[in-house]
């Protein structure tokens, strides 16, 4: 170490010391003091030029934030939907009014503070002349924006500006701008629209945290107390539904932001609502944290719910795929990622104030960005000193409702295969029909996908941005996930009162072998009468280069049905091992329920053991190899009927279909086992390395599935149906053999 | 620098002067003395260790042999197709053999020697006991492949193992290797299979190159001379067609490796089978005139026809996109790019003999491997001396035919745009039925496909890797392609005898313009008494961010017809500005010339002056609008009608479809003009910049074309329909509005 060097250091730690000195003794309800602290501000100006990271966040900013400033202030009378002109601009605003916010604390550079006043100004001219924004569609409309979700949106990235250049307001300013904007703006998106804010969900999540948000900066505890803790009355009925068709008046249920975090999250950090709704509402959540934290640290804010907020972090990071993208659970958009703003905000807070996690630097520095504030510059030194050390999503649980036990997620990961299997509850409004449905991913590649959305967010030509009647009619069904479906119905009849009441349950997840990984559940409420039981497994058979995935779904009805399975692979057909006919011209499968967006592509009755379906996807080759039944139909389908404006993707999908049956069993094998490549043009292990698939028992008790591989190889799966105790002795007679094991499950080699 | 690097120094030069005079006083005719020489490999020798790539790449070869001489020998009796386990065998035995060779050498290490000597005795062995292969669908079956092209394949290869290892060889072992393997193999493809030989084709280069190659190590003046100039004597009738409806013997046609040189290669380096082949035929052809030029440098084989092979290899990879995937041209499979085998070792062997041109250096540090021999020392040298600079790929035309007088390909290449236009000769067997069609790509990404080939090129489970029956009903049918079908028949009516007889003739090919690149060709053969004339331009405009293209096709016919424009763009449909009926239920667009295996999903009558097709692909917004004709049909596809095993990809078309018109023009822009962030969930300027597209004159002289934007400015493009001198002073008046110009072409602000 050089001379300077060691000075520079010596320089910086006692710079430190005063400014930690000063935070001590300087009023610590100044301004800032949400998201930037006065302490935090001296800090990152001692530090800048010197943390990389940093520094190129905050130049980032400065640019996009300057280019703004010289186009001048737009302040548009609101008109449009998402995707529209006013819509756009009036986003663009908070978003450049928060940066410049911090533009103005960090570089202390007076133009930003200016420009903010000013425009603030304009908003609080403007504002009070609006009358509800002119777009009819949203239950809860809006005053700049067109629903009261967006308008809220403003007031959180506002507040921080507010509370940025509030000393710089002179105090005749700052009662005119809380008098004419802010104060009526919090009234309006609370107690002018308690459908909107007095519920549990993430709109409710972003009203809640706006007016939280502007009641710290101006210290303002009524107001505080309706964040916190909901409004008093409301004169809602219980049962009132939204747009999207989710409950707004739950009896006997708590609202406000506490509300909001005891309800959707689970003790795991799972949001109930899925990944895609969790990052959305990771940013006020976390954002509103540090600022309450900041400001009234008596809340123990980061500690409530044992810590839950923090905790979701992570957990959001594990509902990634190895690109980073979120699996799309439910309502999600896919391609949305931990490269969001929101993530990036929520990662950097959660490091600051949760210990020092030095896993999150490793994904802070594939975000490339931190938050331009304490947090984010406690990342970028993190990142500088060489702190990093790898995150490593492992196979985890995630426990779903508010004390765990509504079934949950099970997320198996081998070599670089994931599987995410949903037991979950219903979701709440942005919930599928879809019990015991799973999706599957190879090096983030979809492999059997999850349909995800019908809707192109902020795309302004496919419906105004919002959703698209084919999220009703095709994303939610049944019959769009790998499920099963009875009689051509949804889970629930697609009736979301009543799957707003059950969730899966598990009977067990294992993750701790290396050969096998295995969760199963069971499901009893989707089709009255009828259970369902989904085991599926990641193995890794140490003679084949890839895992691969077992399915096993047992029914049992208490009348005869027919059961559709579907499986909606990715890729191009390379082969199949039976027969089909193919129609000269496409009709859709059915008329109701989803089917009827699935055009029949192919028939085929089978009359064989296995039946196999061999693709290609992204050069690798994968079979699927079923066991079937005498006269089952295979259903080669693809997705886009009755879909005029092109709204869905022409995806290929495949079902097994089983006629009058009361009891049955499904099983499978999902195998990657080879790759193509179009520079060599070699074809590497095209084919299956299975041989047979059978089941070898299966009563109320037991299911053994055996597996011949085509290297003479056989192995055994046993699955406990009923007893999931992990200490139980269990024996099992098969053709005068006896197998023995302890525990839910086995896999052994014959 | 250090004392202890300039001894280095010293110490390699020394050793390199050594090499040198060593050289020139040795036999020149010791082993080896193919593609390694002995002044190479005791180059090579001297300087490993201490060149990054040629190591790597040293290593890589001798792991991947070293894990094969482990497995042990295999050579299996012949069976399979490709795909199968014979044929993979065999050719990954020549692959190995290959590498075995130039590991003996550089390493000297016997065990390398000793295997490929184990190996070539069970080849002698084998190979006098096989008759033709079982497999008999090729018109020139082999003996260990199912066709004569594979067998040849293994012999150029080999023929470098022989060649690194004669000296190793006892006489005897030698003699007893050239009875039994060598010389009858030869045979076999050449005197055995006159009508694979002897004939111009890259079937015919990989023979007359395997003969060329065994020949030179045997110093076998006999071989060497059919090899070169063909059988003298075949026997084969003018007219025989081999499987792929290709001609065998045409009348006149010269035959050997100097006629393949002769015949499809333009002066430009263009191969007229396209660059899928070109790339294929690359490795013999470059491997042989390396060859030959260090065994028998009389023959001058690189000056040979203006140093066309050293000029091919640049025109391949100016025939490639921005991911150097190359342009999937007639039969070519699309992924096949520069990063391939072949032109690797066709570019180190281009860098060393074609006065080592850095821009080649660029992309052999992109391809990240080198040969291991004195060619890919050369380049791996370069690299290391930070002697690379960039391989610019510009706008280019190259011209087809032995002359360059059989029309061509024109690539106009704009940030990131770049159109592909084909107006050249039919492209031998390999030749799709395209005059004038296009493909578009932006940064890499497919925007407007040429469909390129119906197989799956080595994998079994499709049709056994063969040419697949769909690449003749539809991949080679003019619909398939983004050109004029007149009365839904294909051009020349799909006849390859007809076909073969013609080319397009260029108008004008013009690049040096910075807002305007643009190309223009003629078609008069296609439909007898119909003549096509096609412009297309790429045309920047600096208040919008992306470049554009326009598409000019005019068609004037002696008779009526109904003429369909078909146009197929990847991605989702965002809007159209025309409605459309959808059907219930798909079915085919017709019957037969491709047709029928195109279902239409969409119909709408027009009766709007311009439509518009706005679309997402990759995150891109695009818009096509184009001048519609009152009554023109608009027929939205999609591929895969009539496909059972799901040979083709369900990808979308459009199809613009003209009836009872003598004379008629369309007109169309495609626009890329925005983006969209499934992270930031932002869509950018999601609309067409293009507020009205008009011919404003369109005559037996002249056409233009009024391009009005939504900013209010408006462009002309004129374009000269018969007088394509460069010189020519044009003037033209429009509306009592008079425009002037010199040359075929102007774009000019209105």
């Amino acid at each position: 170490m050089t001379f300077n060097k060691q000075n520079k250091q010596i320089f910086q730690t006692s710079l430190w010391v005063c400014v930690f000195i000063f935070s001590i003794f300087s009023n610590a309800q100044d301004h800032p003091k949400l998201n930037l602290t006065k302490a935090g501000v001296a800090k990152i100006r001692a530090e800048l030029g010197s943390v990389p990271l940093f520094d190129s966040s905050l130049a980032t900013i400065k640019e996009e934030v300057d280019a703004e400033i010289a186009s001048g202030i737009h302040v548009p009378i609101p008109k449009d939907f998402s995707g529209g002109y006013t819509h756009e601009q009036h986003k663009k605003n908070f978003l450049i009014l928060q940066k410049a916010g911090v533009l103005y604390q960090i570089l202390d550079a007076e133009k930003y503070a200016v420009y903010i006043r000013d425009m603030f100004m304009a908003y609080a001219k403007l504002y009070p002349t609006l009358p509800v924004h002119p777009q009819e569609r949203s239950y809860a409309r809006g005053k700049l924006f067109w629903q009261c979700l967006n308008d809220s949106n403003w007031l959180v990235y506002t507040s921080q500006a507010y509370d940025c250049i509030y000393d710089f307001l002179s105090k005749k300013e700052r009662k005119y701008l809380e008098k004419e904007l802010f104060v009526p703006f919090a009234n309006f998106i609370s107690e002018g629209n308690p459908q909107f804010f007095n519920r549990v969900h993430n709109h409710s999540t972003w009203g809640n945290v706006a007016v939280g948000m502007i009641a710290l900066v101006m210290d303002n505890d009524d107001l505080l107390q309706k964040a916190l803790y909901g409004l008093k009355t409301d004169n809602l009925k219980v049962g009132m539904k939204d747009n999207d068709g989710g409950f707004i008046k739950v009896e006997g249920q708590k609202v406000g932001f506490f509300a909001n975090l005891d309800e959707p999250f689970s003790p795991d950090g799972y949001y109930t609502e899925g990944p895609y709704y969790q990052r959305y509402a990771m940013y006020p959540f976390l954002i509103f944290a540090q600022a309450l934290h900041n400001v009234k640290p008596e809340y123990k804010i980061f500690e409530y719910k044992d810590s839950v907020l923090l905790k979701s972090v992570s957990t959001l990071i594990n509902l990634s795929d190895s690109n980073g993208d979120f699996f799309p659970i439910n309502d999600g958009q896919k391609g949305m990622s931990y490269y969001s703003r929101e993530l990036i905000t929520a990662l950097d807070i959660a490091y600051l104030f949760g210990g020092k996690n030095p896993e999150l630097l490793s994904i802070a520095e594939q975000q490339g960005k931190v938050t331009v504030d304490d947090a984010g510059l406690a990342v970028a030194l993190g990142i500088k000193n060489n702190e990093a050390i790898p995150f490593i999503k492992t196979s985890l649980e995630l426990k779903d409702g508010p004390e765990g036990d509504q079934g949950g997620i099970g997320i198996l990961r081998k070599d670089g295969i994931e599987l995410v299997f949903k037991y979950a509850a219903q979701g709440l409004s942005h919930g599928h029909y879809d019990k015991l449905s799973y999706s599957l991913y190879n090096n983030g590649h979809e492999l059997v996908q999850d349909y995800g959305l019908a809707r192109f967010v902020n795309i302004e030509q496919k419906g105004g941005g919002n959703y698209l009647k084919e999220n009703t009619t095709w994303a939610k069904q049944t019959i769009a996930h790998n499920t099963i479906v009875q009689d051509e119905t949804s889970h629930f009849n697609g009736a979301y009162e009543i799957g707003s009441q059950y969730a899966s349950i598990k009977s067990f997840f294992a993750a701790e072998n290396s050969d096998i990984k295995i969760v199963s559940a069971k499901e009893s409420n989707a089709y009255r009468g009828t259970e369902l039981q989904r085991t599926m497994a990641v193995i890794k058979d140490e003679n084949y280069s890839f895992p691969f995935v077992l399915d096993v779904m047992r029914v049992t009805s208490d009348s005869v049905h027919q059961f559709d399975l579907p499986f909606y692979y990715l890729g191009q057909i390379m082969k199949t091992n039976f027969s089909y006919e193919s129609p000269k011209s496409l009709a859709s499968l059915g008329d109701k329920n989803g089917y009827q967006h699935l055009y029949l592509e192919g028939k085929g009755v089978i009359d064989q053991e296995n039946i196999t379906l061999n693709w290609l996807s992204n050069d690798i080759f994968y079979t699927m190899t079923a066991i079937s039944d005498k006269n089952d139909e295979i259903l080669l389908t693809r997705i886009g009927a009755n879909d005029p404006e092109f709204n869905l993707r022409r995806d290929p999908g495949f079902i097994i279909r089983r006629k009058n049956v009361k009891e049955t069993i499904f099983v499978s094998i999902i195998e990657p086992h080879g790759s193509y490549s179009p520079i060599s043009e070699f074809a590497v292990n095209a084919y299956s390395n299975i041989e047979k698939l059978s089941v070898a028992l299966n009563d109320e008790k037991y299911t053994a599935v055996e597996i011949v591989f085509k290297n003479g190889t056989t192995k055994l799966v046993f699955i406990s149906n009923q007893n999931n105790d992990k200490n139980t002795n269990h024996q099992v007679i098969i053709n005068n053999k006896e197998y023995q094991w302890i525990g839910s499950y086995v896999l052994l080699n014959k």
